[in-house]
């Protein structure tokens, strides 16, 4: 498996199910589903750490959240491929959707709702 | 903003939240918590369609949904950034691990839990 | 450990952590962190399951789910009793405002958002 | 809208949605989804915070909170009324599970994974 560009990682993503007759499991809705609960995963190792202790994670526990981390990112992929939804271009429209809600300069080191 | 590769949306990403000197909310647990929030928004879009509804999203919401998944993604990008994971390298491990657990060839067309 | 009314689960659920020290761990941040893992983790048994399956749990799998689901509840009312918040006032509250929302007689079989 | 106990929430939320034709939107499956969404609201309210001002929340705050608490109670107690799983009889379950594996006195102020 060797990929770069997230193009690459939709089409290995596509030909990992295609091979295992995956695709009435991967509708959108499950999809949707099944990243939530990786992300909620992911969170599931930090809940009861101070932020000292998530900042400093020992070497083995960090990699187990890299591979949660994974699994959130296969899922992301794969669910916009299967809405033909162009992540990077919607990133792009998010984030100046973004700097128009919190102009740099204006409000430092505030936050108000999701930054 | 203009970017093509994760490292790219890393960088953007960092110099968004330096100029609004967001780093104490940046926090890894902050960010996990964020991104599931963001996940869950994703799902919440798809909780009461029927899968043949869901397949078929009017342009509207589709967009709408783009958006919720750009969030996602940038919240992934950033968490991972601030635990220094590499995404796509620590995603081809997840796949290749996948590709162990559930061999192309046999039981297709079934899934036992998490693909 | 028996208990029947919301006050009693949330003594039993003050006891239990007093007994382990586990204030410092059980802050309202923490407990809205751990019910939404704890919600996913009953998400994620219904994941790939069309809704016909979903409703036709084997015995031993709608054993697990009862667990989980007991393990939102638990974080629910401890997180409730941490905040001062009564559930059940709240409750009918949230049920008043959806009556208003969603009229019995108009609409009937749709939905609009979270009902 | 009167209710005290968990049968009288169940039979409440059962006359709502029958009043409405909701059956059909209802299934464990989406009562999953639609709970975990919920409870991922509520942690939107605190993803910012450090914990010091989770728990000092404004008041109006801590009402929104409290409204969103009781989506995660309602859909909590309707999933576990479709599935025919009695909550209070589970988590008594659930609570001594618990306490085997998180002896009072050993590890006091420790904690391992979710507790």
């Amino acid at each position: 498996m060797t990929f770069k560009t997230l193009p690459e990682v939709a089409a290995a993503m596509r030909a990992f199910a295609d091979e295992r007759e995956w695709d009435r499991f991967h509708t959108p809705k499950n999809l949707a589903a099944a990243m939530s609960v990786e992300a909620a995963e992911v969170l599931e190792h930090f809940q009861w750490l101070t932020d000292e202790e998530a900042k400093a994670l020992p070497p083995e526990k960090r990699d187990a959240v890299a591979l949660e981390l994974a699994d959130v990112f296969l899922y992301l992929v794969r669910l916009s491929d299967r809405l033909g939804v162009d992540l990077l271009e919607a990133s792009k429209r998010k984030m100046a959707l973004n700097a128009l809600k919190y102009p740099a300069g204006s409000n430092r080191g505030e936050i108000r709702k999701t930054p």
